[in-house]
């Protein structure tokens, strides 16, 4: 039986991109169920696509797990398909970090082959789109249940590149957390997950002052955007259980400036 | 047999919330076919995803139909299943208004229950992603043929939230119409429908005086954008049998400054 | 045994245009596989629908190639379905120009009927969404393996729109081409594919100046984008095997005011 692929990645709705991906994968594979993560992440944005794949695949069902966020491609960084520890997942992408989190959350990489002359590319593989040409055919060879040792060299699992995302700091009476992710509607996701919150000041209900660049609000920690008014602003735990900001029908990234990596320093609203 | 699925919401492109629905909804029913119907709504646009559900649902098959445009999200707003008249169809959605006049147009509801406790549900669900943790794996468990009765609590059918609409005014000399959808041509639907024309004075073939806010122009009342030339307005009956205005190659929302609800008074251009 | 369909057109995503369209073939065949090309083509451009479906449609299966770009839908110019050449592929839109090079590149149309009474129209068809009410019903029955010439009226294949595009000039000491495509991450594709190449100037390696309106930047003509540091403008050979302009990690088209059909020259860079 043919194992379902998710695929993400930064092409865009404007082009063909995903949509000849697609095509090629129906191509070789045409039992396969492709399911788009999204193709919308801002471009080149391999840190962004690190932190939503592995926000997302916990909720896929196990299969080949395609992602695209490529601007090196063409160049020395390696194309991978990696084996992890749960459930018998296959990622499949560009070596630059982008499968680094969900590799990490998913068990760690247990085998992994780099495809740079795998047997499945189409030839004449172009330098520029190789979502297409590679990635896209060794997904659907790997959904057909061909062998991973087939797709490509062996190589070794502690030379995966990995990402090295700020740490938050906590303190006493702060805590110094960092934006990791920043959502269509403005949603700001800290690197301050369900786990570490309980080392914190941060208690349900209580308000909080938030200081980002040169402004500092006062919100309320929540537990949705709707707990405030239109245009207040929230702290709550999101839908990947990190602590994040939100504003009520507008955007907390535009009002506080947010963008990824900028820090935020909380503290007791005294 | 699995059946099919429609999925509509406001959840946009950029971000993986509407693929990790169809995750979601493909690890509990492989099989189900899912049918995006756009997730491009504007956010928060309730009544305007009501108008789009309303006119796209009865060119689909029959199945269950998920909607979510979902502002209250963790409030007390009701998570909703819905069983209307027609064809055995289930709508699925927060109580918000957003499936009421596709329910109205589907014969009415007949059947409901509160999804608040639904044991379909994902633990732990989150307050703010209702559509990943309750809607989708609900929607998924009724396309597998799981009766309405066990998603949830049954509820009173005349309690469902309804969506007030403005009526259209038609008087021998003018009638007042209003906007309620604006497509991302810039085309403007009125609210007044194939069977409502008659009873006025707007013919085909004959000018009309349009006036919206402090902006007059004067158009045909023609069958397509092409019958007039680029840059000129026109009014004709739309894809949903409405009234709607144009402007061939550009935008009459833009040219006339309409966004839904906005009044619109027509008149023959003598 | 159904067979696959793609669907290509300028209906954006914020509607439920390009979702209905899905909905009405689902509901005529079920089990059809149906692969969105791009729903994101700027509105009514039929030549950049045009080139696109000639570049995807090679790397699809053979099935049923729908494509909607349709400025003058409504009006005279004809509905087409098109059995071209090779592989039995079957092109169904209106005859427009936007299946003329696809159909060119396919090995030339063989059979062809007009649309505009086909039996497998929704009725009563609108003049203003022929996908939804003409084009989706005719794809998703000869998807079913419904015979050409039961979709229409026959039509002589000499009589379909062709598309002219212009012509690049080759000099010894500089090249005339112009833009035939720029895709969203602004990158630029010429009229000069890898074959005419051989007899222009134009050698891998070597530094090109590139004049486009008033503005000159000199580049390397290189493999891909990420040969040149980000910010760098770069010439290469692009998926489509066409010559193209790119600036790494920003946009060609952006920087040096590049839309489609507009005169690019060439020269060595002394």
């Amino acid at each position: 039986m043919t194992r379902p692929i998710t695929f993400l990645s930064d092409y865009g709705y404007a082009d063909e991109f995903a949509g000849v991906c697609r095509a090629v994968i129906a191509r070789i594979a045409p039992d396969a169920k492709v399911i788009d993560i999204t193709h919308g992440l801002p471009r080149h944005a391999v840190r962004q696509g690190a932190v939503l794949l592995a926000n997302a695949l916990p909720f896929t069902a196990p299969g080949v797990h395609l992602a695209v966020v490529d601007p090196g491609v063409g160049t020395e960084r390696r194309p991978v398909a990696v084996r992890v520890g749960d459930e018998e997942r296959l990622l499949v992408g560009p070596d630059n970090g982008v499968l680094a989190l969900a590799t990490e959350r998913l068990g760690g990489g247990v085998e992994a082959v780099d495809l740079s002359a795998s047997p499945h590319r189409l030839e004449p593989i172009t330098s520029t789109f190789h979502g297409r040409d590679l990635f896209a055919p060794v997904a659907a060879q790997l959904a057909l249940g061909s062998p991973l040792a087939e797709a490509g060299e062996p190589l070794d699992i502690s030379t995966l590149t990995r990402l090295e995302l700020p740490d938050p700091r906590v303190y006493p009476d702060r805590v110094v957390a960092h934006v990791v992710y920043v959502d269509g509607f403005g949603n700001a996701t800290l690197n301050l997950d369900h786990e570490q919150l309980s080392s914190t000041f941060l208690r349900l209900g209580e308000r909080v002052a938030v200081h980002a660049g040169t402004t500092q609000i006062k919100v309320p920690f929540g537990r949705t955007f709707a707990d405030v008014g239109p245009g207040q602003g929230i702290l709550y735990e999101d839908a990947s259980r990190s602590l994040a900001l939100a504003v009520n029908r507008e955007s907390a990234a535009e009002l506080l400036g947010l963008t990824p990596d900028d820090e935020v320093v909380l503290s007791p609203a005294s």
